[in-house]
């Protein structure tokens, strides 16, 4: 897969200049200099040749055999030259001229016409607007990047070209090399998604990151990543986090999510590790190129000062990583070259004047635990240390077994030299133990991921014919916030249980209606307009008898009519009162890019007071689903506090895995509420109390 | 105070060596090399001088005069020698030795020896087992520590020894300079607490920064502490955070309180800064060292590069900072010699082939701004970029304002030259945006924390002579959980409201004394054996006539005795129902380090399932028991939602800090519940409906 832009035979730049300075010099002069092997051409209507490349007036008179085209020319002819160049059998082109939508209407149009012209003639197409890619691999240096980054298996791509320049001038100091380093530009083709793909099936690259500023498509985007990230990890910056959408939402769950957890909720469902900082983007790339995949999350910390040790021991603690637990054997091979003043418990303790011969059978002693997955192994530079001759040992001992080892060296100028070493050998290092313990975190939690099985989506024999049904009447009577008894029927036929209920429209109606279900009842108003009932009196509940509820009845409708004056009013609800079980709310909003994201959390009337709640995308497994219920304090609640019996919570994965199906099959529903849906450990039965769905118009 | 100490006139190494590699020697060569300018002597008593400095045998012989004894000599042997330095009339000593408490029991008792020594002497000791102190000012370097950092305004104390090592060496490539670097090692004399004070009054120190893994005395650490802070910056790691003292509480606040979590309230309520990592300890240090304390929180981004500008937006917003709006004229001053692609707005891009001056307009016009309070400047490494010019420019432009400046140069090779020169002019730099932001952060904390008003801690009148009796009555009884009765009573004497109550032993008392209080009632088991009440079947809510009263009390006493069957059962409670109001729970657990920790939050009985609760240590101020309760949802919960009137702050905040008064009053009370405690918002009262107290044995 793009195959002709990795690795052409031949490269011809399109707007070379004689002029250094330019960017149509920097990319002739960095195809040359990088030492790329095929053939190498320029057009260039003013002159010759150019650094002794031979110069064409245009692509027409381009030799045969092309396979990529680097164009440095003004916006407005790179369609046209796109064009030719499909019909010259070049297959990708790097466009990096700027001028298309980041500048305004008349850039957007002429983007329009880049992306046709693109489409129509077949070539792939990077850019506009970039910093053009390397693959160090075969030395192609299609850039304008005023420097060559070193050989190693780390890919890149970045929707920022200037963060690019940054990334390379910083990993010439740290030794870190890459496979591929990709600006995206304007990806009005080649997007994060396309790229990635190509990268999973790239073998010279090991891990993929990346710095985004948005996403083109989400659901693509996760089939992708969730594929790739199987394979290798993909590690992430997503930029703009604070922009979020602000749209006004009638559902708690749409109030509650923002724009940023749907990105959160895509990383997470297909296995994409975030990152916060371009620091940490590398701390964690640097890791999972140098070193293998930890078997389990059991860390042992080796120091030769206690202060470190400890603050290795708290990171590690807060991260949720365990504290291998040495064995006996461990412990004894250790005090047989220790003093008696070192510490054989981990964090291991070997004391400042360790010299690199204690370093090197201290940490065969430990690696060679069962009881041990991972080594991070610190140093402060007390005066009589070797500096370099520990980090010759780490890195010899870490290369004898399977076990990932991380590095913290602390200090500057007396360290210096051993952890060039280390970068140099293939040791990740870290200037903090903090660091250093983030990086084996995000190790062992995409090591959980890979051992996940494969995604399996549920379904649930439904009656969607019924809900198709509903939604139709709703949307044709341009009823978009759809009542609460149709609400509940679309939910009663995706296997729920509701209360029964039933309209009445006079106080004897509703009298005759609460005695056929049964004291005690619950009434609500039944009004198209009035969607929070309790804030409008539109509720009220444990109504013990006829005389309550003809008065509850005629208090509401005028009550319901002083706060909502124009309000259509249909009568009011007469509901069997559930009086038993937890009250939990199951929600749904549905994200522009991603799709229908699921809620799960409290119920009840301060579901947005105390946020007690989590995430998914829909579809979602029911491992997913149980995630969602332990991610959330309201777990321990449905577990049972001070004796309380546990609810079923196969019932409550069920119950969000129904609605994760309802999400897909009906992407006409826009949000959704179950609040309270109340779960009965007596019973085992989940009864939506109340509900609410919201139809796209 | 400690002039002695870290001013001495003569100073004496005790244990000087001839040998180098030895500590002896490294102490005395430390003392030259630093180019000390007092008198220096030495104690050996086998050689007549080491490295021209003159040797006597023993402490009696030494010269008169001298301040200052750096002891390095077999552990045993240095009490006595701390009492001889006492009498030669030598006022301070740093005790570099090992083999005091951190070896054992035998070396406990030796320290004990030591510390008696030097409490009898009056020698203020430093250590033992200590790297020793630097003074930068005067030349005194007490230390065995390998290299000799920079002179500069920045004051660090550590309890571990290597740290200094590790920061010294760092400190030396990114040329911080320090006032005092000072290894506390065991403490046995100053501590945390007296350094801070010294250093606080030390005016060649602008900030003080340490590392701790514990405090000697928590309440006089906090009055030393907050003292200081009005005067010069605080930042602390307090490493040790995950050996959470985990003891069995009996309270609700007992059990969600950790060890930590006093630390974090000891720190916040007097203004210590707290750093995650070494690195973060020192981007807050340069901070504050190099850069004046901003106005207020309105930031400025300037960068050359999208990417970059994005993540620094979104580190601002997470941080909760402002984004300073800049005003129509600065915009157009910005417009004037921008060109037109350029962003105007904040954050202020100036595009990636801005040259040092347009940096240095683009700084002079944001810094100029009213509106602004304080600047990130940003740079990618671009091609045509001189960055060593640049940095110029931000050091010059900088200076002519009295607003912080923090700079991050994106990447390593290409701007090295640059960063060095940030950094040697009073720019904090950082390597990413989000260091950048997170150092700003931490000056607008501590300016606000600056700008609050002294504390004033109110008291309340109360009947502490009933509280007295109450409690000395429990204790006499061996009725170390005291029961819900007499812990009313106690709430009652600081002014609580508690319902209606009374206690009935039969079933025929608690008709009558519910038919005396009105029905609805409560009821609930009195037992001093029976903590918790639910558990066992002992409460029984909204019981509304004389039948039902009689069912529930037979029911009541069997079934607490099947749960606890040698429960001693008092009767069982006939109680008013409070049914109006807000359920909060405040609480108090005394932290064995820093006295009692007050706890604010959603009451009922899922305070441990949903934990949403905030804790301060008592005495506070009413804003700090505001801060409480805006430290939690609840506090939406009590502002009302859905219609709902807010209950009245004042009054949750007065309840707060009467419990407060309480705990101070009597340190005898261990933990404390007060859970639920019903806010009304109608009637404007609080009722404490169950309170639990534990007094010490």
């Amino acid at each position: 897969m793009l195959e002709k832009l990795f690795n052409p035979k031949a490269v011809a730049i399109i707007g070379a200049s004689q002029t250094e300075g330019k960017v149509g010099h920097a990319l002739l002069k960095n195809m040359i200099e990088e030492g790329f092997e095929g053939g190498l051409y320029a057009v260039n209507p003013k002159v010759g040749e150019i650094m002794g490349v031979k110069c064409y007036p245009d692509v027409k008179s381009l030799p045969d055999g092309i396979d990529l085209a680097v164009i440095a020319i003004p916006a407005k002819v790179v369609p046209q030259t796109i064009e030719d160049c499909g019909s010259r059998g070049i297959g990708a082109a790097v466009v990096i001229s700027a001028g298309f939508k980041e500048v305004g209407k008349e850039g957007k149009e002429l983007e329009k016409k880049l992306e046709s012209a693109a489409m129509l003639s077949g070539v792939r197409v990077l850019g506009p607007n970039c910093l053009g890619f390397i693959n160090t691999m075969n030395r192609v240096n299609a850039s304008f990047a005023a420097d060559h980054p070193e050989k190693g298996d780390i890919a890149v791509i970045s929707q920022s070209g200037a963060l690019c320049t940054a990334i390379i001038d910083w990993s010439l100091k740290h030794h870190i090399g890459f496979s591929k380093l990709i600006s995206m530009g304007n990806k009005t083709d080649l997007d994060e998604e396309l790229l990635i793909e190509a990268l999973g099936n790239d073998k010279e690259s090991k891990v993929i990151v990346g710095y985004l500023e948005d996403i083109r498509n989400g659901p693509h985007f996760i089939r992708t990543a969730e594929k790739v990230t199987r394979q290798k990890p993909i590690i992430l910056i997503k930029a703009g986090t604070s922009a979020a959408g602000a749209t006004a939402a009638s559902s708690h769950t749409g109030s509650i999510a923002g724009a940023q957890m749907a990105y959160e909720c895509a990383f997470n469902s297909s296995g994409v590790l975030q990152a916060g900082s371009l620091e940490t983007l590398f701390d964690y790339a640097q890791a999972f190129s140098y070193q293998p995949l930890p078997k389990g999350d059991r860390i042992v910390i080796v120091t030769n000062a206690g202060g470190p040790g400890i603050m290795a021991t708290d990171a590690v603690e807060h991260s949720g990583l365990s504290f291998a637990k040495l064995s006996d054997a461990t412990k004894d091979k250790l005090r047989s070259f220790l003093s008696s003043a070192a510490n054989v418990n981990n964090p291991v303790d070997i004391l400042g004047d360790a010299p690199a011969e204690t370093y090197r059978k201290a940490l065969d002693a430990v690696l060679a635990d069962d009881g041990v997955d991972g080594l991070v192994v610190l140093l402060t530079p007390q005066a009589m240390i070797d500096v370099a001759k520990t980090a010759e040992a780490v890195i010899e001992v870490s290369r004898k077994y399977n076990k990932p080892t991380m590095a913290s060296f602390i200090g500057a100028k007396r360290v210096a030299h051993g952890i060039e070493m280390l970068q140099k050998n293939g040791i990740p290092h870290y200037p903090t133990p903090e660091r250093a313990v983030d990086a084996m975190k995000q190790m062992v939690e995409y090591m959980k991921w890979r051992a996940k099985p494969k995604k399996v989506i549920r379904r649930f024999p439904v009656n969607s014919t019924k809900v198709d049904r509903i939604i139709n009447l709703n949307r044709k009577h341009q009823q978009y916030n759809v009542g609460e008894q149709d609400s509940k029927a679309v939910l009663s036929a995706y296997g729920f249980t509701v209360p029964q209920c039933s309209l009445a429209r006079s106080a004897q109606d509703a009298v005759s209606a609460a005695s056929a279900i049964g004291y005690p009842v619950v009434m609500k108003i039944s009004s198209p307009d009035v969607i929070h009932k309790s804030d409008a009196g539109g509720v009220k509940v444990g109504l013990r008898g006829p005389s309550e509820v003809r008065d509850a009845f005629e208090l509401m409708i005028k009550r319901v009519k002083e706060v909502v004056p124009d309000a259509r009013i249909h009568g009011v609800l007469i509901q069997e009162m559930v009086s038993d079980g937890r009250e939990i709310i199951i929600g749904m909003t549905r994200d522009p890019q991603f799709g229908p994201m699921l809620m799960f959390g409290l119920g009840g009337i301060y579901v947005e007071v105390l946020k007690d709640v989590s995430f998914q995308l829909a579809p979602l497994t029911s491992e997913a689903a149980l995630q969602m219920i332990l991610g959330t304090k309201t777990y321990n609640l449905l577990k049972g506090v001070r004796g309380e019996k546990s609810v079923d919570m196969q019932l409550v994965t069920e119950c969000i895995q129904r609605i994760s199906q309802l999400s897909m099959d009906f992407p006409d529903i826009q949000e959704l509420d179950i609040n309270p849906l109340k779960i009965s450990s007596e019973f085992s039965r989940a009864v939506a109390v109340d509900a609410r769905i919201r139809i796209s118009k």
